[in-house]
């Protein structure tokens, strides 16, 4: 399991409702991707949203966001964190 | 305080000693500025660094990196988080 960071762009506006609905999508089907959603956070004013995860690949947290509804094109391994 | 996200970009190749090394350079002077850098995490194949902070506005993490000797030009605020 390696940690990803993946980020959204093109969300101008987006509510911390709609954070919160995406995340909760994510979250009812991360088990079968073998993925686990640690934390979102939402910056409404560039439309940018940053998804912390832990998973097996960068393609099972694309899957998960795709099949949630809000497909990402960029995903970030992180094997260094202080 | 708000949480704040920067991402730095051309980091390629950054080892796990730079980042630990640069997390504290930042940390040795962020009380000044009323930042706490909470978390920072590295993607060396893309060359990005991702910090995680609580600060007083954008400018404060921006003058803590600067002085810190790894300026930064995209802070986002994130007053949403899941």
């Amino acid at each position: 399991m390696t940690k990803f960071m993946d980020v959204h762009h093109g969300m101008k506006g987006i509510t911390e409702e709609q954070l919160a609905a995406a995340h909760r999508a994510d979250q009812a089907i991360e088990r079968e991707e073998g993925v686990r959603f640690e934390k979102a956070w939402a910056d409404p004013e560039s439309g940018t949203v940053f998804c912390l995860s832990e998973a097996p690949s960068a393609d099972a947290v694309k899957r998960v966001h795709e099949r949630a509804g809000h497909p990402v094109s960029e995903v970030h391994a992180l094997p260094y964190s202080v």
